[in-house]
């Protein structure tokens, strides 16, 4: 058991990528080398190509940090057989997969994939409850291979000793006495509504040279701006106007991202999204020709 | 706020000191120092000696750790004199100091100390939920200089990304709503009894040439054996007979506390406690004579 699922990650990932794990890898003094992603997630050639490229630098490699459903942030959903795919190019060299895997059962027609680790004992997966039903209580949970699990408790010892018992009991208990399954396709429901009121309001107020991801589940789409616009500008002007969404420079560690954002909808409602998307567009036409 | 209050430090310490602080310490490659205890904790003139040694070597000084009330784990606690002495000494020095003081309001006649934090700004105070109301629900605090606050925050915000709000919610209502103070009046009450159940069988089946601290408060006695007992293959023997103690080499990172060990009476109730001395001064008996 953790506490979230923040806290059992160290150094390939995903570019964009989860930008709480980066600051874990940072913390750590983890190099982080990236791979890029496709509209299907990790592409396994550009993984194989970099796996190799650093083994022949002789440098070692901690493993591989993925996010296969869903994306943070780019909110791409990985297909069965690139999964397959990558944990072959993992069985070819020594890397571990740390498979993040928090968005999993948030497609919003309840579509899912099958976790890397049902398929591959060589993969740490990492659960959370933080999304499935609240994030204020912070359980997570990580399925190791053994030869990993005593070190991972230990590790997670020194910094947080335990994680809570009470809120393990409230999320057993939910699992094990509540119906969860019928919440959760309320939620769906709910998060695809709200990712299609995004995208009409996308369709309708995006200026031209403006692409965005279209999410199937989870909670974000990657929108890619003009070169001319400074994402980072871009946000604290944001702020002042009253729409909040991170700049893409923290999804990564190398500094790529600069012309991008992650756009998050699973919190405001309809209403809010309309209004927040026509702050955006406005704010984003005043800095295209500014 | 933070997961438990382990979430909150980095060296100076206390020998014995609280093995899981020296855990972080080792985590974050902190060299430690410790300056030793006597029977009203840290010795103020040990102290400033090695702050001065420790200058005259140009080594640079994070901060002081220190649990003046009910110490984990000699279980002593500091008269107001040297709190204000060990401010004193700190104030003369670019010091912090980072008093970890989960067991303040546990003195079995209730008796408490003003907190060093109360005197001076330049302690980081470290309290928890885990003492005073149950270990599972990990919540803990830190009141820190303004200077250090933000960058405490993002800190933990790595780690843990929040601690949880849930469980913020319960300590918080129970702080508002509950009365307590008389919660903590039954659990002094009941630690003084077991304590003194403690000493009452070690002072029955102690063989000679073992001392031990006699605690006012908190949860620990810390006993010091004769040099041909190790303390780690006591603790060992002391397992597979059925009681557990921790070995004083936990409590410092720098071996010290072979021949001693820390025994906790914060759990077991009266009768188990006398059981526990038996197996324990028996285990003992055999590995003297051996």
């Amino acid at each position: 058991m953790t506490t979230g699922s923040q806290n059992g990650l160290d150094t390939l990932a995903e570019a964009p990528s989860y930008s709480g794990a980066m600051a874990v890898f940072a913390g750590a003094q983890a190099e982080v080398v990236h791979v890029a992603i496709d509209h299907e997630g990790l592409t396994p050639d550009e993984l194989e190509e970099t796996i190799e490229e650093l083994e022949s630098q002789d440098r070692g490699i901690k493993f591989l940090y993925t996010i296969p459903s869903f994306q943070n942030a780019g909110g791409t959903m990985m297909p069965q057989q690139r999964r397959d795919r990558i944990c072959e190019v993992r069985a070819a060299h020594p890397v571990l997969i740390a498979e993040d895997n928090p968005y999993r059962l948030l497609g919003f027609e309840g579509q899912t994939a099958r976790a890397m680790r049902a398929d591959d004992e060589n993969v740490v997966y990492l659960g959370s409850a933080s999304k499935m039903f609240t994030p204020g209580l912070r359980v997570g949970w990580t399925v190791a291979p053994d030869s990993l699990a005593t070190i991972l408790c230990l590790q997670s010892e020194a910094p947080v000793l335990s994680p809570s018992a009470f809120a393990q009991e409230v999320v057993a208990g939910c699992l094990e006495k509540y119906d969860w399954r019928s919440v959760l396709d309320e939620y769906r429901v709910l998060y695809g509504k709200w990712a299609q009121t995004l995208m009409d309001a996308f369709d309708e107020h995006m200026p031209d040279g403006v692409t965005w991801t279209r999410p199937e589940g989870g909670f974000y789409s990657w929108i890619t701006l003009p070169q001319d616009v400074d994402s980072y500008d871009l946000c604290m002007e944001g702020i002042d106007k009253g729409v909040v969404f991170v700049p893409g420079t923290a999804f990564s560690t190398d500094c790529r991202g600069e012309y991008e954002v992650r756009m998050s909808f699973c919190h405001p409602a309809d209403g809010e999204i309309r209004k927040g998307v026509e702050i955006f567009t406005t704010t984003l036409k005043k800095a295209m020709n500014a």
